[in-house]
């Protein structure tokens, strides 16, 4: 079996010439994994991505410890990655507690969470969409103070588990706001993987009329109904440049109750490659990095370009 | 958990008003099953998979049975659809034996099943490309002069095992060929699931440049890169509204070498109908189908669509 020269590098029209992939898996992967993963093999999984090429390796949250065991070791880990140019290293940050932690250690990239649904925003934050957002403000504030970039996440932007479809006009509302916060770009989630292509283009489309360029904008598709790369290509044709993808598809086990899981990394870079676009990634050293990262996690990998070339003979 | 109005029917431009789904998971599925499903399973499988509003339900293949065993009882399973519409019933003939048994049967639809590459005509027919088009022109002659509506496979359209990126002329030219030979219609194949979406777009003009008209083309993207949905999609936009998909994505398990798995039929409805695309397909009574054949044989299914609906709770 050869997959030299594949896949065969055809441009389609009217895409971007690069995309810049904000990798998620030592974060919203290793979060969402039952195995707590020790800080040495994190901070070994954080060095691996960023030697594979990924430009942006989202490293840990600094939320309280007592929500997300699985990273509360923040303080222990982002140390051990003093090599790396920390503007490479976005870090999660809730409040004004966790932006003084992660400054203190030298974080020059942080984000924040927000929800486009009552729901979520109860259930993750016990908070209103609005309470959130008046929790960031002082937080994006102080980060742009500091000279610190700041990304918006933004959850449930097409359905939502209890509300069911998420009205355009209402994600369109709290984008604005994370932007009026002073945010530098948005992560527009699926988190429930309900999208589909139409959905993405006419979302976009309703943030450009709304005043917000594309060029603010990343896409963070989940494949719980498998539509996560054809949700990503619609989001290429209308200029989206940025990319969450989850090394492996850590995050949510796709074997599981309600899997979430995150887009595969390696399925995106295959894509991406194909479609002759540019994004600095070693598909080869990924896909060693998530075949032993699946060992750590004692679990096989959702992603199936991983399967298909850890599987050569 | 509440999938009420999900997905949100958000139609793209320029997408067609209806998908006709070519149902492959009977034959091309359980052909690569390990598992020997018994005839009155399989009768009950092609009858479920009609009544879920499925229009073409590719039934069963005429090969010699030393070839494929999965699919031996050809002349048990045939006269017990009976009650179905035999132009609803595509069956994979390979010779004129298999078109006199086919025929004799009352089969109505039959299809042939060609390589764009010398390779795998070699390994799949022992014929070379152009041999193993000497062998079909009298089979769909024959079929033609019976009034029988012949579709053609052509596997390999993209890349190929052993020879890598497969050029478009050389694709191009044996769908000329076969559309020459009297096919009504082709089924495009990406066997080893290497392509993109750029690569698909540039495979179909160069089909409309040789004279080909998309309404004769359809597609059949396999999942081993993840790409088939994506694929799927640059396909749409281009006009093709002709789609194979396996039930359950029946056809290589995914967690075996060189895993070769069908589009999961479950994960196109999912992004058709969130296009506002008709199929005719009743997705609670596919699933609730392929949910019944995955326990039939015993493994899990890879489609995702089918893991989250029915896992909900």
């Amino acid at each position: 079996m050869t997959t030299a020269g594949l896949p065969m590098q055809v441009p389609a029209e009217g895409l971007p010439s690069r995309v810049r992939i904000h990798e998620v898996g030592a974060r919203d992967g290793l979060q969402n994994e039952q195995t707590v993963v020790p800080t040495e093999v994190k901070a070994e999984f954080v060095h691996r991505l960023a030697d594979a090429g990924l430009p942006l390796v989202e490293a840990t949250s600094f939320v309280h410890p007592k929500w997300v065991p699985q990273l509360a070791d923040a303080e222990e880990l982002f140390p051990r990655l003093g090599d790396l140019d920390p503007h490479r290293l976005p870090v999660l940050v809730p409040n004004d507690r966790g932006l003084d932690r992660a400054l203190a250690l030298g974080a020059r990239r942080i984000a924040v969470f927000g929800s486009a649904t009552e729901s979520f925003a109860k259930a993750n934050l016990n908070r209103t969409v609005d309470e959130a957002l008046a929790m960031f403000a002082p937080v994006v504030r102080r980060a742009k103070d500091a000279g610190v970039h700041v990304r918006g996440y933004l959850s449930m932007c097409f359905g939502d588990p209890w509300e069911g479809p998420v009205p355009l006009a209402q994600t369109v509302r709290v984008c604005r706001a994370l932007l009026d916060l002073g945010c530098d770009e948005l992560s527009l989630g699926d988190t429930i993987g309900v999208a589909t292509p139409g959905h993405v283009q006419h979302l976009l489309a309703a943030l450009n009329e709304a005043g917000v360029p594309t060029s603010k904008l990343g896409v963070h598709f989940h494949d719980t109904y498998g539509q996560a790369l054809a949700n990503t290509y619609a989001a290429l044709q209308h200029g989206v440049t940025t990319v969450d993808a989850s090394a492996g598809g850590l995050g949510g086990c796709p074997y599981a109750k309600s899997a979430t899981g995150n887009l595969a990394t390696e399925d995106l870079v295959w894509m991406l490659h194909g479609l002759g676009i540019e994004t600095g990634v070693d598909l080869d050293r990924l896909i060693a990095t998530s075949v032993w990262m699946a060992d750590v996690l004692g679990r096989p990998s959702p992603s199936r370009t991983l399967r298909a070339l850890s599987h050569k003979e």
